[in-house]
């Protein structure tokens, strides 16, 4: 592995663009680190989910008295114990209860759960529980779901009744269908467009379902008393994971309390609410802390990301232009909409590409089947829809003749221009880091014989709610300071970049600066960790954070000192003056407060506006792009698909950890191998067949590209703190076309769904041998 | 026992005012209150501490290796195991050691502390420890230790060296003695005075060494790990002690987090670093969570109150006008000096009285004896000088021949007339007050046999230290709101107070106000949970946060309705405008972020400013007075001591919670019961004989008077909020010399030292009878 980066511009930084050692590394390499399953609390039950073994029933009876009766349980937890909760949430519809209440949506939904002493208790008490099912016919595929007269998922109609925030739902159209969301956009006269062109071509891409595969799961710590709720939980979200459980347990905001320990990956798979409510509704009835640790094989059955069949239809002018465009997207959202709505919207919006295309017409559905649901995955939307857009940028490039790059560089959006009218223009130079793809694959080179390559280039907004954080900056009477913030460490490494943003600004060594534990009664609001915004949005409130404690410092010191703040300045750890008598920051609080007592807070905020504009409502706060390039050789004998080369750009405006925005990079190529590759939740009759470690094949080492190099972008220019912008799933977007237009472009075959395995691929070499 | 308040003048308040259900009520009640005991860690080891036999001794040799082997033992900590750390630390001065280090300076005095898997490992561990010692002779009395030739507890001098703050310390002149601290006040010309006078009068009185007796002793848990401390902590001053920890382990403060629980009662013993060295230096050795938890036992041999000598001489003119005054005051701060440097000033300044003294002189030592230290305790100095400055009121009145109410108001100071120049002049009427003591025990009648009647009154400044207090109030977007407050709820019912506050500024209902966890890593900084000032200083703080969060909220809703701030109010917890466009709190924030995110965090600060012109270096911020009046029957058969009435009155400026205020004012004269009839911690040859609740006698139920009366005087005036006033200790401060003087009235016994017990009562009767 070869890892390169263009060379940072010389700044004046000191600790911000500086690949510090990780804040929490010793912390993590020692074990140190407390995640939420080190939490134990006294009295502490241990819970367990009885999931339903059928697809889809109607559940006609449940009888969980054996097990309430067997020594050691705690409670048991069925649809007889909802009264006093308001057992429906969801993530955007409220069309998921606690446990199962009527029906039971997929192989793997919860039905029952229940605390006991240990595991062991538990897992006997789930097997005390009796249910008694009416098998109902099970939907798949999103072709089943879609079929007149398929049977519904849902029975209610969610489109427009329970809608949180405006832009989802779905026309009445669709009420007695399984489609729950709709997603439309348009401009110009696309069907004028493809009457005039020279050209019109069309394809349909298929991407299949595959999960985050966290190394941590899905793990929580529940404890409800006395008309207070506190949950430890590894998720991403616990402001918004806060207003799910006090709506259920009709409680302000002020009496649930999210602790966030470290998390071991999240990926979207712990965005909104997951299992919580059932540890602690647990905890509720047994009036004890519940802890609920899934294994990796309930996580499968927790979340996934979505399936995806996307058409895309597009008219081209003679010389190569882009004049038209027609997407057709379809996400499987499984049994529950989780996200999906969301994640429809973004999908639809993201799917047009980095490319001017004057006529468009989107449509994105979302569509209930009776499979795991399918909610927020790392790219949210735009993985699907950029494996097919840029499978299909290829298609039409051969289809004209053209050089796939050529037809790209003819296309492609220019800095300043607008994606959508009245969204953020684009913000980067999306040309220079093509080239820069190319030229690191020698695109020109002709290549030997089954040897091809292949480019992509995406495009995708930077997330999917208004952005909203707030941090505070607690600086000691020695100086030292404490951050709170609620970006979560999933591993991205945002404690330690943060830190880096806090000590820049106020001329501190970086071991002088700590992150708070988050925690939701003390730790500013957050929306969320997701959509690869942490360190922009966070960032930026922690920087204005910071500059609010600077200047309270200065301001404090002027008045010891009997000056003007201007005329004092933050040099290595010290106030420094006009007249040489510096002070440090501990002298400075000391002497402001009369003893070593007191302290200074610096508060920041981040808030997206809304503009009417803007066709999501809000312009993005920065366009975050991947652009990759691949080199692979196939062995027409086995279908062995060799990756020789992988090149990936990433535009970080100013990387504040450049080892970790590789890291993050490298990460998300290594994600992007994955659905290409290996990658598919298989099912066969409504079962899951595949969800476990052994049958589910993620990349490992030795998948790694044998030349895999990563650079960074780096021109200062991004709106977060010193230039940066947000990067870590842009790597991801272009893997799956980028390799499958190289596999396209060496031995002929091209590929319209994931994952692509040798099995596959031989099959299709052996097929085109054949005589038709 | 009777309850009577005088009637609150009606005002506006809706909630401040209340005796609303505390919001700890049903935690504590149920048992679901979360104390330090109650917090375990996973691998946590408990620890014990071995303490001295002697009361004097070097230590020749100290060996833990035995210790060490035995299984289960996971550290032992001696002297030994310094390196690396900063072993000395202490309240004002460094002269106390995580363990001891040359010597044991009182039998009790820890030695060495083992770590282990469980108390009963612990505990034969302890046995294991070798510690060979030469004895030293040992000082256990004031006099003992002021003596010409008396060994020195500490070989090295404090008095100047090391010194936390400019106003503690003593001359050299007792450099070589036990004194390790002085203050020194005078104004006018006492000598003179005393030359001119037509009568002079001196008396000395004793006060006895007693201790806290929290219900909960000493308990604390510390959790070192990659250079990060936690603690929790049953503690009143955890920013204090973070200060003390970080200094032992070289830490930043950002990196010791302390936390605090509940706390079962502090009184003062759970001021400045106690235990908590011991359990955080075994924890950095363990390398694992560290636990101790004392026994009753233990508590009293690591805090109690200073034992006084106090020398009052007072210069009288023939009207019964008080001319000037002399004090002599000595307080025995045991082994190491804990707070004593600092008791002694405020015993000190607080000798003199809430009379007018034209001339004054007042000397205070603080001397080290063989003794458990004595720190911080409620009243903090003033129990000791108040004591005696009230029993000689009433010896000179009785001299004179002058009713003692009398005298009282003939030298009674005057509301607005200063105590020391430049401090604040008293702030409320002290006649007032004692005329309602003289009032409700009916003073002018005449008293049966046997009977006697006797007031006090007494002052106290606001305390030890300049105040600084922060608060933080967030509002989250269902309006409900939690407050961060670093007021340690230690059973006085400040959550419950400081919640009214912001419920009463906030218009909210007090359910929608919770208090979080006291963390100094979030918490805004509070200098400590003392000097009956939280509900003014931190109250302010509180106060001035709501507000700060009423004034963004009634902006954010301004910009939301399009109107100005200034046409909108706050009422029935909504924001309502002139045209009749009522928002929820919630409602606002929603539409002011765009989704039901975001939140309002409103600041509020209390700080000290210091003055040139105190004596003290800052003015107090209130005058706590303590009236009260007692009557007695004693059995002149036995000496026994019917406390058939006692009155307390408490200026509260305005009672936020009367209930809670009279429950505190009842209950500081209940703790005056017990050092005044039965509380002394007895010593023999430098042994405490009675460290245990069948030898100390507290009082209990059946001590209480029979009839009890606690006043509120509620004129609002306070510079607290709404008017409030600190209280709390006041009603303390007068119980042993209105009892004093009232069995000197009912039987001419005059008493010069406590406990009063019927003993001491009796032999003193019988030697009245013998012919002298």
């Amino acid at each position: 592995m070869e890892r390169k980066k263009t060379v940072a511009k010389r700044s004046s930084l000191k600790i911000a663009g500086s690949s510090v050692p990780r804040v929490d590394g010793a912390e993590k390499v020692t074990g140190a680190a407390v995640y939420t399953g080190d939490v134990d609390l006294p009295g502490m039950g241990y819970a367990k989910i009885l999931r339903s073994p059928l697809p889809h029933a109607k559940i006609v009876n449940i009888d969980a008295k054996k097990a309430e009766k067997l020594p050691g349980v705690y409670a048991t937890l069925t649809r007889d114990d909802f009264s006093g909760l308001n057992a429906r949430y969801g993530a955007i519809y409220k069309d998921q209860s606690i446990v199962a209440a009527d029906k039971v949506r997929y192989a793997g939904d919860p039905v029952a759960a229940v605390l006991a002493a240990d595991e062991m208790i538990a897992e006997e008490a789930l097997s005390l529980i009796d249910v008694e099912y009416e098998e109902l016919p099970a939907l798949t595929e999103i072709e089943e779901a879609l079929a007149e007269g398929a049977p519904l998922v849902h029975d209610q109609w969610f489109g427009k009744a329970e809608l949180r925030g405006s832009s989802y739902g779905a026309p009445d159209r669709f009420k007695g269908t399984n489609v729950c969301s709709h997603f439309g956009y348009a401009r110009g006269d696309v069907g004028k467009a493809f009457n005039n062109a020279t050209h019109v071509f069309e394809d349909t891409f298929r991407f299949p379902k595959v999960q985050h595969y966290s190394l941590e799961p899905h793990v929580m710590l529940a404890h409800y008393e006395q008309g207070h709720l506190t949950v430890w939980s590894a998720c991403q979200d616990p402001f918004g994971l806060r207003d799910h459980l006090a709506s259920i347990f009709n409680l302000p905001l002020s009496r649930v309390r999210i602790i966030v320990p470290y998390v071991g990956g999240g990926y979207g798979g712990k965005l909104y609410v997951k299992a919580e409510p059932i540890a602690a509704a647990l905890s509720w009835k047994a009036r004890r802390p519940a802890k609920l640790v899934m294994g990796v094989g309930e996580s499968f059955k927790t979340v996934t990301r979505h399936p995806a069949r996307i058409r895309i239809k597009s008219a081209v002018a003679k010389d190569g232009r882009l004049l038209a465009r027609e997407c057709e997207i379809y996400m499987n959202t499984g049994a529950y909409a989780d996200a999906g709505p969301r994640v429809t919207q973004k999908a639809g919006y993201r799917a047009l590409g980095p490319y001017r295309i004057p006529d468009a017409k989107i449509d994105a559905y979302c569509v209930y089947t009776n499979t795991v649901p399918a909610g927020a995955f790392r790219g949210f939307g735009a993985v699907q829809v950029a494996w097919a857009y840029e499978s299909h940028t290829d298609l039409i490039a051969e289809r004209l003749g053209m050089d796939p790059v050529e037809f790209r560089l003819k296309n492609i959006l220019k800095k300043g221009e607008e994606y959508t009218p009245g969204d953020t223009p684009v913000d980067c130079d999306l040309k220079e880091g093509l080239l820069k793809v190319a030229g690191a694959l020698d695109w020109k080179a002709k290549p030997k014989p089954s040897v091809g390559k292949g480019v992509s280039v995406c495009l995708k907004d930077a997330g999917g709610t208004f952005k909203i954080a707030g941090a505070t900056v607690k600086m000691s009477s020695d100086g030292s300071v404490v951050l709170l913030t609620g970006t979560v460490e999933v591993g991205q490494g945002s404690k330690t970049a943060l830190s880096q943003v806090v000590a820049e600004v106020l001329g501190l060594p970086l071991e002088r600066v700590f992150v708070a534990q988050l925690d939701t009664d003390t730790t500013p609001y957050d929306v969320s960790t997701s959509a690869s915004s942490s360190m922009t949005v966070m960032g930026l409130a922690v920087k204005r954070a910071a500059e609010d404690a600077k200047k309270q410092l200065l301001d404090a010191a002027a008045q010891v000192l009997g000056c003007n703040a201007s005329e004092l300045k933050l040099a290595d750890g010290k106030v420094v003056g006009k007249r040489g008598k510096d002070l440090s920051y501990g002298g400075v609080i000391t002497e402001f407060f009369g003893s070593k007592a007191g302290e200074i807070i610096g508060r920041g905020v981040y808030r997206d506006l809304r503009t009417k504009k803007a066709a999501l409502g809000a312009t993005t706060t920065f366009w975050e792009v991947g652009w990759g390039g691949a080199e692979v050789e196939v062995d027409s004998d086995t279908g062995k698909i060799r990756l020789k080369k992988y090149v990936s750009v990433a535009d970080v405006g100013k990387a504040i950890h450049p080892i970790q925005c590789e890291g993050q990079d490298e990460g998300g190529v290594l994600f992007g191998l994955g659905h290409t590759l290996f990658e598919q939740m298989v099912y066969e009759d409504g079962q899951l067949l595949n969800p476990n470690l052994v049958d589910y094949r993620v990349p490992n080492f030795g998948d790694l590209p044998e030349e895999f190099s990563s650079f960074l972008i780096e021109n200062a220019n991004g709106p977060g703190p010193f230039g940066a912008k947000g990067m870590g799933e842009g790597g991801l977007l272009p893997v799956a076309s980028a390799i499958a237009n190289a596999i396209a472009r060496a031995v002929g075959v091209r590929f319209y769904e994931l994952p692509i395995t040798p099995e596959k691929l031989w099959r299709s070499l052996e097929s085109a041998k054949k005589p038709r």
